[in-house]
């Protein structure tokens, strides 16, 4: 066992009745979130819309993404598109910089890449309003979390994803945490359409907040994103063609027969069980941990995941 | 160049006098990184002490980290005594858990390994003080942080590394950023002695600030740690030997002839260029960011380091 147990609280060998009250018990250790989710119940969860879960088959694996139609609608739209005229099939990761994130886009469209070959949008449109921001809205559940942040005056969570939030402007926008997904685009504001994606693979680089939009988030397959050979060449592009990871099919999960549609639930975010986890990321005290942080920072937070299976249920943090 | 610019700034491309004044001037792009350092002068720079740099030679190439004797000195020597006795030689990464961090240590002391063949630690002592805070060093050059943290009362950088404090109780830490180093440990605080190590891969993990001993930072081959496969066991751990990627040495720069010893320089954190810097991420404005974040968190910057050759100084960013 020498230093098998290395940064896992000894919380998680404990038994013992876990209840809410355990958070302001500190003589008990703080409840681990496999522990806390093991308590929550059904109607915490939520199954993806079948039309905002993109299955993504790469080579060596799937990763399963949720779009948020609330915070940027217009590029959920032209990315349905694209995925309807199976525009990234045969597409690959073609970038990798390590501490900041991996692109998949048509190689062709690189200067590596040949641009006569250049894959047609189709009817997807080219160019799109930027929606970097939103109004905030009222309407949308909103978790707020209690110890600031360095970039925005407010954070929280919103419909299972981060949300950054300026009271004074009136505006609201996903932030670039690990595992969140935008869109690349050249100069110009408006040359985002969603044909070249990007996830968080580093230290949030919050610096893009309200200047790219933000599509959605890695449910699942972030090791396939993450642990990946970083590119050699300028903001780690790959310099090899035989390097990249090639993307054999992303479709929506909606055009899948159901029987053969992955299922995936997110934990709620205005839910009690997620109020409790942030609660105890905050204030984690046990054998381990013998000085909590006392706080925890918008991007400290996975939103958990599971999938349940007929030999039960699988949770499983997001990444 | 369809999108092969994404998310660089057009800046890099422009040609023009810098100078400090043109952070002042927004109608100029603010200066790359590698603008800045392109005008830095020698003094700016310094070369590690070579009792304090770790050379890592992995199966996959080379490793260097910085250790940190003003923060951590008990862990720092006894490092150095488990290094003279080629301790590392020969063991492995042993545990690639996504989105936090890569460890390395004895694959006999885990539970897959056989405990029998645990590799002594000599002359090192197998227990330490926990060295996980220090009193605030006067002494030390304090390059503070403008944007505050969610973590400490206060942030900013100290002999090259990220650091926080708190005024209150009067003292300081290394902090969990992208790249830095720590020491693995059993639950009791004074269990560790530097022969299980690991390197932040994700998200800085801040609420291991002052639970455990951070020793140094990775200044070149972060991408030889972050971007391998993740473990499946629990905590990321590999469950097969054939996973683990194997540490063939780890020397001190010290003990290797001068002519053969790497030579790697790291941009002083008391230094003009380095303030530059921090003014320039926090508030960047070109052709690509139109809304400068006019913040910056302290795990959002990494000390440049430089690799001074023959053929001229290559820059570039640690990780």
């Amino acid at each position: 066992m020498f230093r098998r147990h290395y940064l896992v609280a000894a919380a998680a060998l404990s038994a013992g009745l876990l209840a809410l009250s355990a958070l302001a018990d500190q003589s008990k250790p703080t409840p681990t979130t496999q522990e806390l989710l093991a308590k929550s119940g059904a109607v915490e969860w939520r199954q993806p819309d079948p039309n905002n879960l993109l299955v993504i088959q790469l080579s060596t694996g799937r990763v399963l993404i949720e779009l948020a139609p609330d915070f940027t609608p217009l590029h959920a739209a032209n990315i349905r598109t694209l995925i309807k005229q199976h525009y990234f099939d045969g597409l690959a990761i073609v970038r990798v910089q390590d501490n900041f994130v991996t692109q998949w886009d048509d190689p062709a469209g690189d200067d590596g890449g040949d641009p006569k070959k250049v894959r047609s949008l189709g009817n997807a449109k080219n160019t799109l309003p930027p929606e970097f921001t939103r109004p905030i809205d009222p309407k949308l559940a909103w978790t707020a979390l209690p110890d600031g942040d360095v970039y925005a005056p407010e954070v929280g969570f919103s419909e299972g994803f981060p949300v950054a939030r300026d009271p004074a402007s009136g505006q609201e926008w996903l932030a670039h945490c690990y595992g969140m997904v935008g869109v690349g685009r050249d100069n110009g504001p408006e040359t985002g359409n969603g044909s070249a994606l990007y996830a968080v693979i580093g230290q949030a680089p919050r610096r893009l907040d309200r200047n790219l939009a933000v599509i959605g988030r890695v449910l699942e397959g972030m090791p396939l994103l993450s642990g990946l050979p970083r590119g050699t060449g300028p903001m780690g592009f790959y310099s090899q063609p035989t390097q990249r990871t090639v993307i054999q099919s992303v479709r929506l999960a909606a055009d899948i027969p159901v029987a053969r549609r992955p299922v995936i639930e997110v934990l709620r975010t205005d839910s009690t069980t997620f109020a409790t986890l942030i609660e105890a990321k905050r204030n984690r005290r046990d054998t381990f941990y013998a000085v909590p942080a006392g706080k925890i920072d918008l991007c400290g937070i996975d939103v958990p995941v599971r999938e349940p299976t007929s030999a039960g249920t699988a949770v499983h943090q997001a990444h």
